[in-house]
């Protein structure tokens, strides 16, 4: 499995990503999930993966080639002129790929399925963020659904849907979500760390601060450890119940 | 969908269940989902159930029968001499239900399983707590692992692992399980309101206190509301994360 999670503030996205894979549960590897691709002064994109993992390199290792040669291949990701329609060329490539291993007469029919978050900023436009699901179309976060998660993502989801504020800043967004992080792998061992993240500051059009964390990191640990004793206080400070 | 959940206490049981039962999301009911048999000063058994409500409903159909003529029916719930042999009764009972229906040529090898949690307490022997699966086997709760979800169980689950203590008060493990519940409501339209609950007392071999919460009881909206809040102020009571 995978947890990802994409975020839109006022002051820019935050990228969050596990580590994890796992074909069966007795076969765990690490690989990072998240990709960026950068024209400083001009764009920034990252990408995040969830799904079958030959599909998810196979679409970065495409969508990578063709920014490298792209005057003699199809449209590249650094020469789209817009968010919306570089999420159209991970959205094809995506859906190519699949189509191309679906129809090699293998039977499991979600097998080779993945999902992506593609977010990031082009010079003329917004900081936008979408998901792009295996079919080959996406949907983009907008003020009433702020940010997207993609694999395990229900247990992660309570604390997001009450703690997230538009206005926060990098710094609270970054404990957010290693809070929810952390009540995922608290509960699916195929979630697991090191957790790769990105903070992307609007109109700087370059990548910001990335990082990996991992799971003896203190912070990290002082979080695990104190959001157990934080949620039995909260708990506390609700009126009791009398039978 | 369905959302329930047992719990094992220090001084007793606790059970919640919610209401709603839907055949696609275009067509929801209301249905109880706790039952209860009694014989006072003698056993208390509450039964929850999560799957197909046809399954669920024979089931329980089933079991109520024979316990009104146990003398011509196979063995009764109101017979059986302890909790662990109540299981058995319920278990094969479920497993027979679904074994029939699935053997009529119906191809959804799923659509007819059923799971549930039974609970409570035969004089001469402990509360004790199970997990019946729908091939008719089953699990008990023990010190490690304390509580059983059916349903929906993963947005509520990670509140639970967290706040869930042995030596809780009813009162603190019933606003503990309105709060995994609220979380779930909040994220699953097949969960809905109103909620059951039973708490049965140790030692007592009677229904303990039930009851019914609505969507709009005062004490769930204020536990609704106030959990937001105080979540939030969790999240600040923990070290700020420096970019």
């Amino acid at each position: 499995m995978t947890y990802c999670v994409g975020m839109v503030l006022d002051r820019g996205l935050v990228f969050m990503s596990d580590t994890r894979t796992n074909a069966g549960l007795d076969n765990i590897s690490t690989f990072k999930k998240m990709h960026h691709w950068e024209e400083p002064g001009e764009r920034s994109i990252t990408l995040m993966t969830a799904g079958n993992l030959a599909t998810t390199q196979a679409v970065v290792s495409l969508l990578d080639e063709r920014t490298k040669a792209p005057d003699d291949r199809e449209p590249s990701l650094m020469a789209a002129p817009s968010m919306f329609q570089a999420a159209r060329i991970v959205a094809d490539t995506l859906q190519k790929v699949i189509q191309k291993h679906s129809r090699s007469g293998q039977e499991a029919s979600n097998a080779f399925n993945a999902t992506i978050i593609m977010g990031g900023q082009i010079k003329g436009g917004p900081t936008r963020l979408f998901l792009i699901y295996p079919e080959g179309n996406f949907i983009e976060a907008g003020d009433d659904t702020p940010f997207f998660q993609i694999g395990e993502m229900k247990y992660g989801r309570p604390i997001l849907v009450r703690a997230y504020e538009p206005t926060m800043s990098f710094d609270e967004a970054m404990r957010l979500l290693l809070v929810s992080f952390d009540s995922t792998l608290k509960a699916n061992l195929t979630v697991g760390a090191p957790f790769d993240f990105h903070v992307y500051e609007a109109d700087t059009f370059k990548i910001g601060h990335t990082g990996r964390i991992e799971f003896d990191d203190p912070y990290f640990q002082a979080i695990s450890v104190g959001w157990g004793d934080a949620l039995k206080t909260a708990l506390l400070s609700l009126p009791k119940y009398d039978l």
